[in-house]
């Protein structure tokens, strides 16, 4: 039996940060047709809070080195004030949002990152997504709206890659359903050259991702996003897309699609 | 045929603030029998979060004045980190909760509350329960846990008293379920002398709320929660119980019992 279509759209900063560029993407993200599920991270917001309350915010290689104060500033971040914001954004056009961490019907469990080279603190690897919870989800009509929130079934919250979450999400989901998932970008694309805009690379598969690694032609923030991608393809994610936000709305538009 | 039993619970400060007292009836609580639902406040960790970020908390009659930087707070506070901190405690416990405002799958929808003598700023009276919605969370085996965030299905969130939420909540059940609704609280029950802390009054009925009212015998912050109780008895709530957190795992315990 052919499996039915299930959009994965991951949305970061640039959208989350922008009051209007939210709306935008909200209106036309709840216009998608069939099922569909949101990811959103909101690290600029998590940095923002935590200079105001006076907390140090650190980062390795663009991760956040979470401490038990800076646990309670993402939480409060991501899971409350921007997935509510997000949640009851998608409900005023008609989306039923329903917003969710990875404790909220434990849906999402992970294990404390060891402190090897570096201690992340209160950071989550992702070792279980319970792929029929969120199909029963589907089922009943809801679209889930994930942060970038796991637990570990033990009492504790540990922050979470969204970029990751996204990847993991659509990882478990692609046993149900045909999966497509789309990182919500920036730029229309991965740049062949990062000072051209244009140089958009449309295709990128195995081989070129492997090749684009290893001459390091392409930027470091790019690399781990690709490694997510190219995980979700190899754990039965059927396309990823990483384009644009208009993309939600015109899938013709120029953007990267990314295949095995 | 007889409807099956459903216990709302209702928690507030005096437990969420203490991680202990917090940890301790999380665990009772999961282990009662049957389908549940929780409903929390969390009035003091907004009022210590609006001070460190140096907002104004402006009460009257122990409501708060939500402007849109309060709104902010409550959002972050309740939603965020108590909300998750106590879905991730029931889950510790195999207790399978899922957290939500009313925006979350459109379950509580309000009108916010019109300026008349006072302009509350963001606060939402609540309009609709979907307790179709919510019975099916409950038929997956799922814990619903409220928090007191509304919204008006128009992308606009609201601070919504925790202990409406609960009468509404537990009203809305009661065409479905045989509904008793547990206010958890810091004393024994409704005290006949304030001075006295065992003199509960085990029995309420319409006839002694309303000469309790009139004689001004209960303190006034114990009035509005005598009127959501008795407003979820005459909405299909079949026992309302005002009692300590102790009674969640001993129900012979001393506790004030309302009923019409």
């Amino acid at each position: 039996m052919k499996k039915q279509k299930l959009l994965v759209a991951k949305i970061g900063g640039n959208i989350i940060e922008d009051k209007n560029a939210l709306e935008s993407f909200l209106k036309d993200f709840s216009k998608a047709k069939g099922p569909k599920i949101l990811i959103h991270g909101g690290g600029k917001s998590a940095t923002k809070l935590a200079s105001r309350l006076g907390v140090k915010t650190e980062m390795i290689d663009g991760r956040r080195i979470t401490s038990a104060d800076n646990l309670e500033i993402v939480v409060m971040t991501y899971a409350g004030l921007l997935n509510k914001t997000i949640v009851s954004g998608l409900q005023k056009y008609n989306c039923n949002a329903l917003g969710l961490t990875g404790a909220d019907a434990n849906v999402i469990v992970a294990d404390k990152r060891p402190a090897q080279f570096v201690d992340y603190g209160y950071v989550g690897d992702v070792t279980n997504v319970s792929g029929k919870t969120i199909k029963g989800f589907l089922e009943l009509g809801i679209t889930p709206v994930f942060c970038a929130v796991t637990h570990d079934k033990n009492g504790q919250l540990f922050n979470t890659n969204a970029d990751t979450i996204a990847s993991e999400v659509a990882s478990a989901m692609g046993t149900h359903y045909e999966v497509s998932l789309f990182y919500c970008f920036e730029l229309q694309g991965v740049l062949e050259n990062i000072d051209d805009k244009e140089s958009v690379i449309e295709c990128i598969d195995l081989e070129r991702y492997t090749e684009l690694r290893d001459t390091e032609a392409i930027s470091d923030g790019m690399l781990p996003k690709l490694k997510n991608c190219f995980d979700a393809l190899q754990k039965n994610v059927r396309k990823v897309h990483i384009a644009n936000a208009d993309f939600i709305k015109d899938n013709t538009i120029k953007h990267t699609t990314l295949s095995l």
